[in-house]
């Protein structure tokens, strides 16, 4: 992550200027406000503001006059409560708004989530940094054989260094030949000036996918959640995941309640199939369900297998 | 408006609570926060919560690091050209959060903006309050000839008592009745326990469309004006537009450049169709142009002589 | 269901037009168009147009140049695996548009679905017929005392002579007033010519909420399963469910393949929370638990119960 | 452009069979249908599905039981009135559905459009074709020196060779590197055995922004004239633009009375200011108005003089 001196400076003026508010504060997520919190190898996650914590969800939920909050143990049910039954406008009731810098090919993934508003900086007005993602020597996987969105193996010893070394030449000779048709260094000063630039929303397109970018992202807490749920889960690529690891601990420091019915109500709750049901039921009764008498396809078998530990 | 003591006591208590905050703040607001605010007979609006203020626009804009803003001219003048352009994203990136007290038949127009978040109070499961609108004398209009969705003039004496007499007695009777049906009082007390109670979801039915009902309404500023441009034009129906009046009040406070630019780009702005531009080009070339020779049917010919002020 | 003879004719010629197209067709919902398929005492739902079947949920999560399809056996192992997997975009390529009638009070549930385009018929500028829903004898349920947006048993005998009465003579009362304050019959004639009719957007609110609207509904599958499995759900309230019952078979007819994906994945799956799981893991160990020993509040162990058939 | 004989087949097949319907039907769009129409070098443009024509939203803002429409007269005048003002519902309710090929920056920009369904062909699972977008000669513009996003004077003669070579030169070898990376060629055969391939969902990393990719995209015709309003105009960048430009051929096929409002109220109107309003209003008075003595900023005035074409 590199966040240069003036930066630095811009976002230590941010977190140094308190002033007063009747709204509702989470004095948790105030700490972590503005502070650029690392992911991969040159990317962060910054908390810009928010809106609401979790008596929001119980105020809105009640639809009243004041903070709508009871005892903590009552709230924590209702909480749960609308979790576990489906109930989500209560949680479109809080907002956070991020600012996040990340690879391309990482950005075009999370902006599928298309119920949030973004601001991407942009590459047709200024110039992308120097920086591009190169994978850590434990995350340069092999493509697994079975699943072809997969990964299987890391990478070792000479392989793993001719990847990296490609990888990294491509980017940067890539970038330099950016700067060159732009004929501009990357401070947008104009270089050889017998030249003409390349227009700027043109030489973009020389960039390779790992060059980072960066943008405003800005969702309510029920869509954040959703991200989370999809993006944090073990069936999501590496890179995106990263991110979304991070950001749990954001939902955990800025909603907890929200957090733990979120844990236990979608992260680690399964779903079961009609027929997956009935299984269960059958073995509870004390039949000795197998494959061939499940009803399952065998990869629908080995899933619930998994499910149940066994 | 009737706002019960109780209530009364929990908008005090949250006008009371002040804590620091790291979040961009606007005094103005903060000023307006959970008051009532009221429209029409029993209706209000009130500002619960927000995020972000003009300087927000700006830094999303720039994906700044920082807060993003220059001198106050040169954020003004941001602000204006991304209203000018079109560029609303920027825009998305406050937000802000209401409680509205509104009668049924407003809610249903209101509702149809879909890209924000409501939490409406449920008749499902609690008991609506014994409150219903009735125009004031001055809104009792007639249905006007020559447009089918609009009004013509008032109606006054004897013909507006019987109006106003037959609204209040149908509205009060049917409410009464709903009582009846649920066999509880306003506060949900059992009244006769030899005679079992409708359910609530059936009972709600019997109600009059003047009912108010309320809400938590949550959007972000660019579909907030979106909302004030249709809501706050002399052609919405009086009773929804009284409450964008307040809320272009409301949007002042919150943030002043963009409500400028707004009235100047948007609502007190006007388009011209690409005939009536050509219209208004041969005009100024010294042409006299006339109905018969514009191009234009004569309701849009009418149209462009009231926007030309002739 | 009332539907005039004039009505009919412009459905029988609806009915009667066939053209040739290179679109995906499906003959069984072919057969249905426009039918108007009666739900409650005057409500329907019509089918209108649909774009897509299977093989477009396939061709779009394949992104082929042609149909997409191989096998019907692999189709449909495809279109289990995107469901059970919520891979849900390939489902919104596929879209229904229906013209329903409903309840108003109904149609206020419904529209909280908003990833979907509507168009009401609207009583601002036209009169609404003289049709209010009244429930049949079975569905005059009462209050559930445990579940406060629950029914309970069906109010019988002199007590439902009583509810019946009550509210369909406060429906007519209130439609013959709303006739009156408009000065008009129900085919919009005038009626006093001495006096002004009040202005429709106003007198609208006169009527009760269980006054039949109607409106075109347009959805994408995705979103079209969505509001099935909220509302075609034990929990909903009947008179939603009635036309999600409807609409389960429209589904059907549609879209067979996904349909059956769905009912598997969706409508007859259970979600078990992270301590649900834990505990039947427990039970398949062979241990005994018990509501003591199980970590879960009362609610949610007698829902878990329910889940095991137990 | 290049597709393959396979890709032909298969859409010579789509073409080929024609089924009868009862829904609504354009004959000049189904003779379109599935065709590939050439943007850029590679790209292409498909329309695979449509749901309704012009009736269908006349049908829709009439609430109607039949087809809805009247004259064609009448007709065209509703729908230049729905336009007009904004009445944006009935629009909505006729969908189209494209396959689309585009560089990847491009396709960035297009997603920005949200109110749409996309189903992107996925280099995670799949490995993208050797195709790259490289300008015509007639399109290497170099950077605009007043416009920070535009374009200024075409590059010719030995400096565009040496932008021309260098971009291709970088497309291929990072493209040469994504395939050695992956140990497969384009069909997806394994090279060397002895070798680990790198997961493709880490490979495409290694692309440049300037490799064609390619999705279905689905949005209603309200959505689709936002997209053409934005991407058509003359601000837009050209490599979009180019797709625009197709597809309003594609909606003047389709729905030629609403192409021609939309022509007329969208894209050839202009929007005037309040302050640009009392200018114009000044003139027609005779007054002689100058920059001084507009109110307008420089660049505002200049703009109102392109618009009257001054």
């Amino acid at each position: 992550m590199t966040i240069n001196p003036d930066q630095q400076a811009e976002i230590a003026a941010l977190k140094a200027g308190v002033t007063p508010t009747r709204r509702a504060t989470v004095p948790a997520l105030e700490d972590l406000l503005y502070d650029a919190m690392p992911v991969l190898d040159h990317g962060f996650v910054r908390v810009i503001d928010y809106m609401g914590d979790d008596a929001a969800v119980v105020q809105a939920a009640r639809v009243s006059y004041g903070r709508g909050t009871k005892k903590v143990q009552e709230d924590r049910g209702l909480i749960r409560y609308l979790m576990r039954h489906w109930h989500s406008t209560p949680f479109e009731m809080a907002e956070i708004k991020l600012h996040v810098k990340l690879p391309i090919f990482v950005a075009r993934q999370w902006i599928r989530h298309r119920t949030a508003n973004v601001n991407e900086y942009s590459a047709r007005y200024s110039i992308l940094d120097k920086e591009f993602y190169l994978p850590a020597p434990e995350h340069l996987a092999a493509q697994s054989a079975s699943n072809r969105q997969g990964r299987d193996a890391v990478i070792e010893g000479e392989a793993a260094e001719r990847v990296m070394a490609l990888l990294r030449e491509d980017a940067e000779r890539t970038y330099g030949d950016y700067l060159w048709l732009l004929n501009e260094d990357e401070t947008g000063a104009p270089v050889d000036p017998d030249r003409p630039g390349l227009a700027r929303e043109l030489a973009r397109m020389n960039l390779t996918l790992n060059t980072y970018t960066q943008w405003y992202w800005k969702t309510d807490l029920h869509n954040f959640m959703n991200f989370l749920r999809l993006r944090a889960d073990a069936h999501a690529q590496y890179e995106i995941r990263a991110y979304a690891d991070v950001l749990l601990d954001v939902l955990k420091a800025w909603v907890p309640l929200s957090f733990e019915a979120f844990m236990e109500y979608r992260m680690d709750a399964v779903t079961l199939s009609a027929t997956a049901l009935v299984i269960i039921r059958r073995m509870l009764a004390g039949e000795t369900v197998t494959r061939e008498t499940s009803g399952l396809s065998l990869r629908e078998w080995n899933e619930l297998q998994a499910v149940l530990g066994a």
